[in-house]
């Protein structure tokens, strides 16, 4: 079977489970008072260009998320989203769950908020003379790459960034699948930009090349208070942290986090190209790891127990838009097989 | 440096940590949808006698006792546990944070409730005219062993279950460290046991051998519904669900769980009597992994720098309890060691 | 001052006062527990002709609302709203803050849902295959008149309740303006219908001659166990219950809440025709006791310091759609002399 | 009847009424936006001596002490109150309900904290190395009088503010029968000692001559934000705000708030000394309107259908603890003819 379906299938990538292997019998303090941890947190905050940036090392996205609005947010206060936002749509209700409101604004070129859009809801809340009376958008949340594959440019994200700054509020981006933004050729936005850009941010992991993990950056302390026992109240704090720490340590040592991404979009690239050599369209254009492509429902069919991959959308009653994914473990042959059965 | 502080300082067991590798770069749906968690929650079924019991399996126990305590209460209803429980104390207010009072009684014997006392609890609860402006008990929770080593006997357990049988309400076993209650002489709980007796616990993987991860087992289908959402919402759904279900196929696997159970009871056992034939006298008397001994201060001293424990409690200007723990990796001699210090 | 800015501006209505006054000094038991409560539950059952109606008296809207998503909702499920309803827009997050989302459906024809748009949205919910990664449509919450007076036919209604019946979630109805729907010629649902096809809806006393107080129905009991405790710990539960016993007695005694709306839809009327026959049109049909009317800017200019109203929206650079609202003792003097201002 | 049972049993003394009655028909904005509202807010501010403090009018005690708790605690704090208090007890978990945790200490002399013990939970708290996985003690909550009538005396107080100032968090007192402590002979702590000593504080309304109301006020502006939205989103907003603004400015207009205490203190003195010159002995001595006192069960039959009063406790087989209840309507007469029956 060639899978495609998504990039949490496999484990780790064999970097980071060779450290988890050779630091297993070691003996360290828990909650991520060990010098694995310690050592990712020196290496991400240097990635990052923040040298005092407060770092978290989590188990997974959802639980960053809501630990984040939590975090942030007052009572009252609710999270701006595009309607497409994970947060908004794919999480349970996580956010609401820790009492906040998720504002859906307007989804435009893949799962992206448009900072004009964000301007003039917050303009128009603080000139409501009811404002009181309704939820105070107290964060702007972002998915870098989107749940489509989306990519803000550095100008888009600058001017949100300015958004949120002239509201003061801050600006969240959620980085589940980071590496693959960083990693493609359309993307002009690197992890310093996010930095300095953002004021919340987390670097995903378990689609990175993670066994698990995701790393919550705070860039500019003072955000947020300690959130050790927010952490801990929301069961997010891992008995044994230094599993993150050797993880992120590994990731963040070498460049291997940009060569997770590397590989992947090189497939991804081939994919597409071979996609486009066969006459196939694009329902989004190739941009990440992620590729939506328009297929006649008979190759949907001839896929089926060869090959996996995600049905995005019945676009009519012949067509429809099916999303392949590729990870840091998809080679050449991989796609080449792929193409074969298309 | 001998290191005896806790029982979460290592990774997994060896058993364990091969699993994982050798199933890395396997590619497997996500969200615990794989043969290999399929596997795990059989051999669990098997284990507890309960074919038909809900399993699910989480990463830690913090997580999981407010996930239980969310699951199963109503609104206004509270958890009756002993002052000294983990929920009570040591877990950041988990349980309120899901909006739910934990109800304390008096701790005996090594933190374990008393079943008489918890049935004149509930008598005095729904006797009371004003029952209704106070929070109702709907749920008790004990430990296995307690958090300093208190086993139930299981004529105890058994009278427990009597009186939560009798008011309807449900009783849940925190089994963080079950393997090391399972494995202990003084013991005569089975697992399946606890599986007849108790309406939901879990089974603790961290502590007892995995890299991280605890079951949770419902024995008797239909005290709660489907708890995916639930799971996904708190953020303690692992997007690579398998690495939990290789974990505890692997543990319950050749009797495994049992094995790492007996090797900490045996150093235990080792270091206990060595500690008697020294002339140490106990705080409580020793049970399970967790050893709680009177020392002069000027051992503590003496062990600076060259043994790990915890300092338990301050008994007076010249003596404390310490805490040792052992593992599933303390070797005969890890333990001879020590007592040379001693 | 011409007054038409709102229905809460005065107190009660004068046989509402008069029943507080001439019970005042009465000792009764509190928390409900009196014989007003108990009279007033009665009629209220009758009058809904359901007699067995689980009934409470509340304070005030957003608090019912709160408590009824709170009380009917299991963990994971959200309750679906109009875009523009009261819940979603007006209630400072309240849904929210018991940790449920809004599921925000397009409003028409004044703030109603289409039981078919609301059957689409519930059939895609189950038929999307990671549907527990989404929250669940537990309720379906509708307003009866709606906020910009909007008025559910009996056959809108019959087909919303047969929707909700079909996927088995219950239909909920927000009356806060109940008596002015129920006394308008344009409507055609009865306190009956209500009762029969809702499954919890309250009516409004607060906008509609009480002092303050809602009283919530749950017509067919066993949707939602006792809420005495729920409501207590809400902070919803006034200690001297009798205070909404005395008014709702009093309202459903002699056809008094009838008379209520009638006063209101009769100055309504009269102020409607007036406006009409002025030349002005409306923004929205005139229906209920809350006209929408469009107005050239210079109007507000000419109406300020004589009559108070609502600006709801600018149309654009000269016109606006400003709220006159009516109340239990609008008379047709007032409404002359608003109209002699326009 | 002779109506001995509990100080809410009747409705409004007759000033507040007859104000309620006078105000009826004017026209005023909502939510608290009148001249009434502002006038209270200013008398108020003037009885307390502080000039800015921030005042919101709100309905009941249990919704005040959970707003309280909601609006000064940050995540993983929680609330410090004798095992006695009203919050932890009798308010069906109200405070957990908004996620935090109260933490209870030992009650003395009626349900009094003891400044001394609350220092010492707060510096083994900060002391203890694991501080971070328990519950972070964040406000201090004491009532007076208590729910058994004890009192603190000014340097009881004076202490308790020390130690809360020295560790940073509030003071905040629960005042639901504020008036009866003021004017109680064993009492020497003024308001303006209190709005001196409390971060926050409420004055009672319901058991003290209001309809219904508390006055929270927060004397010196800067601990919490607005909490308009707050009060709003708890559906603790009440849209005729006037209402309670009319109440309280009667109240605190030409002493009526001491004039209602002066009443009931002045007929529990009056009952207090016939029960002693009849030979009964007290459960607790006598301080404000509730008196405690050990009566053979023969007299509970005696009394049953000629007086109420509530059991407090049984104390043996033929003896119990009643309490007795007066408010400020309670008469001469009244207490005269209670005493004939005992």
């Amino acid at each position: 079977m060639l899978n495609f379906e998504n990039d949490y299938m496999r484990g780790a990538c064999p970097e980071v489970m060779q450290a988890l292997v050779r630091t297993n019998m070691e003996q360290t303090l828990g909650y991520g008072d060990d010098p694995y941890t310690a050592a990712a947190v020196e290496k991400i905050r240097v990635a990052c260009g923040c040298p005092e940036a407060q770092i978290h090392l989590l188990i997974g996205g959802t639980q960053v998320n809501a630990l984040a609005a939590c975090a942030v947010l007052r009572h009252c206060q609710g999270v701006i989203s595009p309607v497409s936002g994970h947060i908004n749509h794919h999480e349970s209700g996580a956010v609401e769950a820790t009492g906040h409101k998720v504002l859906a604004l307007p989804a435009h070129d893949g799962g992206k908020l448009r900072a004009s859009e964000v301007r003039e809801y917050l303009r128009a809340y603080w000139a409501d003379e009811n404002y009181a009376h309704m939820v105070e958008p107290g964060m702007v949340y972002v998915t870098h790459p989107t749940e489509q594959g989306g990519l803000y440019s550095l100008a888009e994200l600058r001017e949100m960034a300015g958004v949120c700054h002239e509201y003061r509020i801050p600006l969240y981006l959620d980085g589940a699948r980071l590496a693959y933004a960083l990693a493609s050729d359309r993307n002009d936005v690197s992890l310093k930009d996010i930095a300095s850009l953002c004021d919340m941010f987390y670097i995903g992991g378990t689609k990175c090349g993670a066994l698990f993990g995701e790393a919550l950056v705070v860039p500019r302390p003072g955000l947020v208070g300690n959130l050790f026992s927010l952490i801990k109240q929301r069961g997010a704090l891992l008995a044994k942290g230094r599993l993150l720490g050797v993880q992120f340590d590994t990731l963040f040592t070498d460049g291997l986090y940009e060569r997770v991404g590397k590989v992947a979009l090189s497939a991804a690239d081939r994919l597409a190209a071979g996609l486009s050599a066969k006459g196939y369209t694009f329902y989004a254009p190739p941009r990440t790891n992620q590729l939506f492509v328009i297929v006649d429902n008979t190759v949907i069919d001839r896929l089926r127990g060869q090959a996996t991959f995600s049905l995005w959308e019945h676009l009519d009653d012949s067509r429809s838009a099916i999303r392949f994914v590729t990870d840091w473990a998809t080679t050449a042959a991989d796609v080449d097989a792929l193409l074969e059965l298309l």
